[in-house]
C-alpha cells in the first residue's frame, strides 16, 4: 500500500472524517442570513432587467485561459484534472471567464442577442494558500452587461451596486468608488510608458499592482515598490518596477491626492460646488468637508492634456457623472476617485469598487474602515480571446462572505427563523402516532414543529429542545391524554424567569410558563405564544 | 507542443468556446422555475424542523469512500485530483457521503447533538458516460435525519416527501412507495442466502439489482438474470446471480405480485378493507380497485414466518403505517409496495421512492407513468465507516431536474417573471441621462426596466424589446421632449392586434396600442398596462 493511501487512513484503518484545508461546512444560521442577503441583491438586479444564468463548475482549462505560459499544464492556482480524452478540465475560479465562454458560444451559434445583461451567483474555487477568512471555495455574485460599448452601461452597473447596498440597509454606510483604467494609462503615458506596448506591459502591471496597495501601505513603501524595490520586516525583498523617483512621485501624488476640500460653511455652496457635492458633518473645526467632482475632473483634464487616452478616460467619467447626477445619485453614493486601481490585467476602461465606510476594529485592535466588499470594471477583450472580435463588456462582482461579514458586524442580517421549531416530547413510545399528529397539526398551520425522535428521557428531551432553540415544547403524559389536554411549556418565558428568580426551586414549583389547554386549542395557544415573543408564524 | 494542448485550440490558435461533454448552461426561464420549485420544497422541510447545511464540493476521496477496491486510485465514476500533499481529492457525487463525514466530525468534536435533521441542496458530479438527459453535473435536494433509531423517523421522511409533492401542486398525481430492505433480506433467507454473510454479499447485490429492474424488464428476463444469465438483443451477455429456478420464481412472485384487488362495490367496504384502502374509479368492469395494506402485511407475515429479519421488516412497516394512518395519510399518498428495491448497497431498513403516477408519452410514443422523481431509505452504517459506531440515519433525495421536468410537463412551473423588463428606447444619444432617469423611475416603483444599451437604430431596438419579452417600450423623441410627454407602446396588445388584423399597414397607421402621456404619468400608465395584461408589478 502506497504512502498516499496510508496518509488518508487513521490508525484504526478507518478513514478519518475531515475536510481538505481551506474548505468549510456552513451551518444553518449563516446559510439563512446569506440566502436572505442574496435574495435582496437578486431582487435589485432583476429590477434592472438582468437575467440569471448558470454555468457548470467544470470548464476546459484553455477556455478559462488558465494554461501556464509556454507550458502544457494548467496554472497551479486552479484545480485541474484530465478527462478521458486527456484534455485538461478545471474548476472555475471566477464567474467572468465562463461568461466569456458562454457569450462566444452564443454569438457563434447566433443564439445570443446583444446587449445581454446577466447575473450569476455560485461557488468558485482557487487552488491557493488558504488563510484566516481565505477559503478555497467561496461564493461570488456577479452582474455583467455584454455588448454595450457606451459607458452608460458602466454607469448603470454602479447604480445597480449602489441600489444593492441600499437594499441591504447600508444607506449612508457605503460608497461606490469609480476610476478609469484609461486615466491610469494616461498617467503612464505621461511618465513615458506605452500602455499598448507588449514590452512595457510587465512594467505597467507591476506599477498598477503597487499603486493598488496605496490604501494599505505607506506612500514611502509604494515609492520603493515603484522604483528600486522594497525589503519588508521579515526580510523578503520585492523587486521594484524600475521607475525614476520623479516618475513615482508624479503617480503617487495623482493617485493619493485627496479630492476632498475643507471649507467654511459659506463657501460650501458657492458656484464651484455643484449639486453633487457631499456636505459632510462639521469635524469640530467649523469647516465642511466638500467633494467637488467637477473640480476634480477639470484638474485631471489639465494634468492629462498631453495624453489622448487619459483625456478620453476623463471624458468617459464625465459622461457617467452626468448620468448619475440626472438619476439623483450624489457623490456620497457614487464617487469618482483616482485611488481605485484594481489589480486585474483585463480591465480596459472604468473600474469600480464598493467600499463600506463604517468603522470596525481590525485584528490589531485599530479602528479602520470596513473596506471593499466588491468591485469590477470594463473588460472589452475577454470574449475576443475566442472569437477574434472585440465584444465590449462591463460588470461588478460582490464578495459574498465579506459582505455578509459586514451585515453581521452591523447586526443587519435577517434570519428567516428567529426561533427553532416547536418540539413535541415523546412521553410514551406506544403513543408515537398521537405525538406525531400534534406535530403535523402545527405544521399544517404553518408552524415549524418536530416530534422528538431520539430515545432519551424527559430531561434529555428538554435539553434537546433548548439546543434547538424551540420557543416551546408540547407535553402530554398519561393523565393529559385521559383528560384530552396538552401542556405547553414556554421556553423563552421560562428562560427569562429562571434568569430573574434566584430560588430555582421556587420557580420550578410555580411553573409560570406552562399552561394546560384542550388538544383542540394546541395551534391557537402556540400561535399566541409565538406572537407574544414577536416570532409570528 | 503536445497533442493535449493542440486539441484544446481551434485552427486559428485561439481556444474554442465550448463546454466539456455532459455539462450545460442553464438559461433564465429554467433557473426561475427551478428556484421557485426549490423554495417550495425548502418551505416544507423547514416546517418539519429540518435545518440547512452546506458542505463544499471537494472532499478527500477516502472520506467519500471512493477508492477502487484494492487500489490506490479513485473510482473512475468520480472526478478526482491530488492536492499539494499528494492526497486524493474528489468532487462529491452525492450529498449523503459528505453528510456522513460532517456527522462523524461533529460527533468526534462533540459539536453536534443528535437527533439531527438537515436538508441540503446543491450540485453533485459524476464522471460517467453522459446521455440524453443524463448530465455530469446535476442538482440534488436531500433531507436526512441522523441519530434516530425509531422508524418514526422514516415515517416522517415519507410524510415530508408527500407534503413536498402536494406543495408543488401534485396532489393526486404521486405516490410515495415504501418497502423494507429487511423484507427483501427475509426473502433471501428463505431461499437460503445469508444476508449477513460476506461470501453471499455479491450474490445478494446481484439479486437486488436484478429485482430492481422488474418495472422495466419482462419477468422472464428477470428470471434469467436471477438464474443462468441473459443475452440482450445486441448480443451482450449479463451473468446470472446463480439462483435455482424455484428460488427465482419465489422472489419474482413476491415482489411482482399486485397488492391491488378488484372487487364488486358492495365488497369494497367489507371488514377486510380498512379505512386506508384506496377506492379507485370503476374501470368499465363495474369493479372497484382496492388496496388493502393490512391484508398485504398479514400475507407477508405469513410468508416470512421462518425469517426473523423478514418479520422484523414487516413489523417496522406496520408501525410506520400506524403513524401515517393517525396523521391522515391515505394509501394513495403513501403506500407499502414490495416492488420497491432501490439499488444502493448501503440501505439497511425502510426504502422509499416518490413516483409520479400521471401519464406521459415516452421516446417511443408509448403512454407510460412519469415514474420516479426521488427516493431514499435508512442507512445505519454510513457514519460507522469513520467512527466504528453505528449511527442510525434515514433520508430522502429529490432528483431536481427530473421533478422540474414533471412540473414543466404539467405546466405547473411558476415563473417569477411572466414578462421581461420594460425597455426605454434611446432616440438620441445626447439624451441618455433623460432615458436613464425614465428607467430609474420605473425601477423605483418596483417595475423591471432597462434602458437600451446598444448602438442600433429604432427598428433594431424594437426587435430587441421583442426578444426581451418586454410588455411595452417607452419612446421619447425630440417633439415629445419639447412637449414633456412620453409614448408608451404596448407590445402585447400590439402583437395581438397584428395577429388579428390582416392588413398590416392599416394596423400600423391606427397604432392601437400606443399612448402619449405626460412624463409624470409614466409609472401610473405602465402599471395600468401591466395590470391589464395580468402581470402586476
Amino acid at each position: 500500500m502506497s504512502k498516499t493511501k496510508d496518509q488518508a487512513k487513521s490508525k484504526s484503518g478507518r478513514p478519518e472524517a475531515r475536510l481538505p484545508k481551506g474548505l468549510r461546512d456552513i451551518a444553518s444560521g449563516e446559510i439563512r442570513a446569506m440566502n436572505a442577503m442574496l435574495a435582496a441583491i437578486r431582487e435589485v438586479y432583476e429590477t434592472y432587467g438582468f437575467e440569471p444564468l448558470e454555468t457548470p463548475a467544470i470548464e476546459y482549462t484553455d477556455a478559462l485561459g488558465k494554461f501556464l505560459p509556454d507550458q502544457d499544464r494548467p496554472n497551479e492556482g486552479v484545480f485541474s484534472f484530465q478527462d478521458e480524452d486527456e484534455q485538461w478540465l478545471s474548476l472555475r475560479y471566477d464567474l467572468t471567464a465562463p461568461l466569456a465562454r458562454h457569450v462566444a458560444e452564443g454569438l457563434k451559434s447566433q443564439s445570443l442577442g446583444l446587449p445581454f445583461r446577466r447575473y450569476a451567483v455560485g461557488p468558485v474555487w482557487r487552488n491557493e494558500k488558504p488563510g484566516p477568512g481565505r477559503f478555497r471555495q467561496f461564493i461570488q455574485f456577479d452582474a455583467d452587461t455584454v455588448g454595450a460599448e457606451s459607458v452608460a452601461a458602466d454607469a448603470e452597473i454602479c447604480m445597480l451596486a449602489a441600489d444593492a447596498m441600499e437594499k441591504l440597509g447600508l444607506a449612508g454606510k457605503y460608497t461606490i468608488k469609480v476610476n478609469n483604467r484609461k486615466i491610469l494609462d494616461g498617467l503612464l503615458q505621461i511618465v513615458g510608458i506605452d500602455p499598448n506596448s507588449n514590452e512595457d506591459n510587465k512594467k505597467r502591471l507591476a506599477i498598477l499592482r503597487s499603486l493598488d496597495k496605496l490604501d494599505k501601505f505607506k506612500s514611502e513603501d509604494i515609492r520603493l515598490l515603484l522604483t528600486t524595490g522594497r525589503r519588508d520586516e521579515s526580510g523578503d525583498f520585492t523587486e521594484g518596477a524600475g521607475l525614476l523617483s520623479e516618475q513615482a512621485d508624479l503617480l503617487i501624488d495623482f493617485i493619493g491626492r485627496s479630492t476632498e476640500l475643507w471649507v467654511p460653511p459659506d463657501q460650501a455652496v458657492d458656484s464651484r460646488v455643484r449639486i453633487d457635492a457631499d456636505l459632510r458633518d462639521i469635524d469640530g473645526s467649523g469647516l465642511l468637508c466638500v467633494y467637488d467632482v467637477y473640480a476634480a475632473l477639470d484638474a485631471w483634464e489639465q494634468e492629462l492634456r498631453d495624453s489622448p487616452i487619459g483625456l478620453q478616460g476623463v471624458q468617459e467619467l464625465r459622461s457617467m457623472q452626468e448620468l448619475w447626477h440626472s438619476a439623483d445619485y450624489g457623490t456620497s453614493r457614487i464617487r469618482i476617485d483616482a485611488s481605485v486601481v484594481r489589480g486585474l490585467e483585463y480591465y480596459t476602461g472604468p473600474v469600480f469598487e464598493a467600499e463600506l465606510t463604517f468603522e470596525v476594529k481590525n485584528e490589531d485592535g485599530q479602528t479602520v474602515r470596513f473596506g471593499s466588499v466588491g468591485g469590477g470594471g470594463r473588460y472589452d477583450g475577454l470574449v475576443e480571446r475566442f472569437t477574434g472580435q472585440k465584444v465590449p463588456a462591463t460588470g461588478f462582482s460582490v464578495g459574498v462572505s465579506r459582505l455578509l461579514a459586514a451585515l453581521t458586524a452591523l447586526n443587519r442580517t435577517s434570519e428567516a427563523a428567529s426561533f427553532g421549531p416547536v418540539v413535541v416530547l415523546v412521553m410514551d413510545k406506544a403513543e408515537l402516532p398521537r405525538f406525531q399528529r400534534h406535530a403535523q397539526v402545527l405544521r399544517q398551520a404553518g408552524i415549524r414543529a418536530e416530534m422528538y425522535l431520539g430515545s432519551a428521557g424527559m430531561k434529555a428531551q428538554m435539553k434537546y429542545a433548548d439546543r434547538r432553540n424551540a420557543p416551546c415544547v408540547v407535553i402530554q403524559g398519561g393523565n393529559e391524554i385521559a383528560e384530552g389536554v396538552v401542556q405547553i411549556k414556554d421556553l423563552i418565558e421560562g428562560a427569562k424567569a429562571a434568569a430573574s428568580i434566584k430560588d430555582n426551586k421556587e420557580w420550578k414549583e410555580s411553573r409560570p410558563a406552562q399552561v394546560s389547554v384542550p388538544e383542540a386549542d394546541l395551534v391557537k395557544t402556540v400561535r399566541e405564544l409565538l406572537a407574544r415573543h414577536g416570532g409570528g408564524v
